[in-house]
């Protein structure tokens, strides 16, 4: 059999065997008991994973349909929502907030660098009537983690404004106690840190937000009333994707097996073990060192180099996927998804591949510069 | 290994082992080469299913989702819909119209019925400037099918109103010939007739339906125009439920072995077994007989019987799984999905089932009647 190609694109990301051997379970009615059964576990899981007492909804959709739920149960026409934007996806989360009709009052801020809890702060006392702060926590198109979500927690709850997070590339890689950093909605997706299947969105709700969700107008297949209604006898309003709820469940078992508190510090390693990586082979990266993200690494492109031919070098030899950038920095930056069942021999693939890549483009490097940074740092680990 | 449930119910429907094990394929990148050969694929293969020239869309979202995208890519607030409700799926029609903001004009029906072409035309022609005329072909909730969708097709196209049809539980299971019927929207669900697992929806989209939606105020996730955008590379705008792609690919690709005539034949035969069984067991039957779907049979639980009961005896004694009612008629029908890998086989051993069910219940009925009249019209069917 030939070997996979190793997915390290920010999301989906590789699906262990267990996780895809259980979507081949017989097709079930999602109206029988089979169903209830796996949404109990399922959800009781998933509180676990978000840290969170509230309520937790599976949604069939991808993560953007399910920033779109969070966004559309909460905005009306008219509202003011904070969103610092900084990058692809954090423009979308405002671009969704101005398609219901809502004001956004952006934070634009350069792509690669973070907001921070000092300028949301100015912002929501300079506005009348903020109704949310929306931040993505992860900028997928950047490599950038917003280090100061907890504290922007604490100001959205002492301006009586709901915090919504979208946590797509970063929820179950990364630290985010949803209840602890007064988090209202949190969404996440299920092909990127879960190491599942695509097509699933998770969100979380809290106790506070109901009050403002059942008060507006809500959309049909995202609406957060229904879904809470019909989760009293464990099931969803509309078909769930059956075979990626059974991945889920799957993957969500692996998570609780593995413990969070494990699963953020593995991710941080190797994160870190990429940084390490970067740096002995004189390659740039994107964001501030205090910005960066443990599971999306962004480092520029050297200019002589052709971002399209290392990437095909690296699949084409080396069956190693990475992506370039995304929007504007498309042909500036390589991505790096590091995320779901990373582990030092993922890291050292890639690594490998990558400095396979630039030399064959012409870029000097000390052949095994970077694979030996990497693998440094995974023995100091131990 | 345990025999599995045959899945009776209308959506989700037993899926081929063939489809089943195309989701174990290795994880790509929806960004990568491989998908796009994929969504090619897929594309043509779902002009051919929808006999459409116009463009054709692979959803991550339910059946639901999908008839909400129809609906919200076109009515903006405000905009007159004729909408004939006649069960719990149509009046899930009206009501995104309504969530919309749009004005649904409803022709209320009994549970049970069907509308007709006359009484479109006679609404239409009351109304200023209807918008749209918005019909649900298969009504999953009563196992009726609108006979008239081709004079319907054409009362819309003379009154310059878009045709919408949600044919969730009957594309590719009965006649829909999309261009020829003058249907501008039409959608349907992945885990119906097509025999694929949940999860995914599908859409067309006609020349004349896009001058609308261009001018609508489209939702984020489900806006037609970025997927028009995205399909010219191939692509779909977000990333989409891969493993259900590789199935609906699959799917696909037995629906072109078969042919759609004889896939329609299938389905009909079949259909038609169901209703005689019922008839020589002295069971009524829910539509009148010109209404009747070919891939929904629902008929009426006889009085002295538990509704439940008779389908618990045919589940755990039978591993056979039929639906109730659903909404109002919840305990007074049983609901047979007739649809996808179905043949003389499941249809037998469903009539064995019920059979058995009813008789445990006290129905006084000569057993094996049901299954002897079955039989006789595949034999004849031959």
């Amino acid at each position: 059999m030939e070997e996979r190609n190793l997915i390290m694109v920010p999301g989906p990301t590789n699906v262990p065997d267990r996780v895809m051997r259980a979507m081949m379970k017989p097709m079930i009615d999602h109206r029988g008991s089979e169903f209830r059964t796996i949404y109990r576990d399922v959800a009781e899981n998933l509180r676990y994973l978000f840290q969170t007492e509230g309520d937790v909804f599976i949604l069939t959709v991808s993560g953007t349909g399910g920033v779109e739920c969070a966004i559309s149960n909460v905005v009306n026409p008219g509202d003011k929502v904070i969103v610092p934007v900084f990058g692809l996806f954090s423009e979308r989360v405002k671009e969704k907030i101005i398609r219901r009709g809502g004001e956004a009052i952006e934070i634009s801020l350069d792509w690669g660098t973070a907001p921070k809890a000092e300028q949301i702060k100015q912002t929501v006392e300079k506005e009348d009537g903020v109704k949310a702060i929306a931040v993505l926590y992860n900028e997928t198109s950047t490599g950038v983690t917003v280090r100061d979500l907890p504290e922007i927690g604490k100001i959205a709850k002492d301006n009586d404004a709901l915090f919504i997070v979208d946590a797509v590339s970063i929820l179950g890689g990364d630290q985010l106690p949803v209840d602890k950093w007064d988090v209202d909605i949190c969404v996440t997706g299920s092909q990127k840190c879960l190491a599942c299947p695509p097509g699933l969105a998770l969100i979380s709700v809290s106790e506070k937000a109901w009050e403002t969700v059942e008060k507006t107008s809500r959309p049909f297949y995202l609406d957060l009333v229904q879904m809470r209604k019909f989760s009293e006898r464990h099931e969803t309003p509309f078909t769930p994707a059956i075979p990626l709820v059974f991945a889920l469940d799957e993957a969500l078992k692996m998570i609780r097996e593995e413990r969070l508190e494990k699963r953020f510090e593995r991710h941080k390693i190797c994160g870190e073990a990429f940084y390490d990586a970067v740096e002995a082979l004189n390659l740039m990266q994107l964001p501030k060192k205090e910005d960066r993200s443990h599971t999306v690494i962004a480092l520029k492109k050297p200019p002589d180099v052709n971002n399209a031919d290392v990437r095909r070098i690296m699949k084409e030899r080396y069956k190693v996927v990475i992506a370039g950038g995304a929007g504007k920095l498309r042909d500036e930056i390589f991505r790096i998804g590091s995320m779901g069942i990373i582990s030092e021999a993922e890291v050292i693939r890639t690594v490998s591949a990558l400095e396979a890549g630039l030399i064959e483009n012409g870029f000097q490097l000390r052949a095994g510069a970077g694979i030996e940074a990497a693998r440094r740092r995974f023995s100091s680990g131990r």
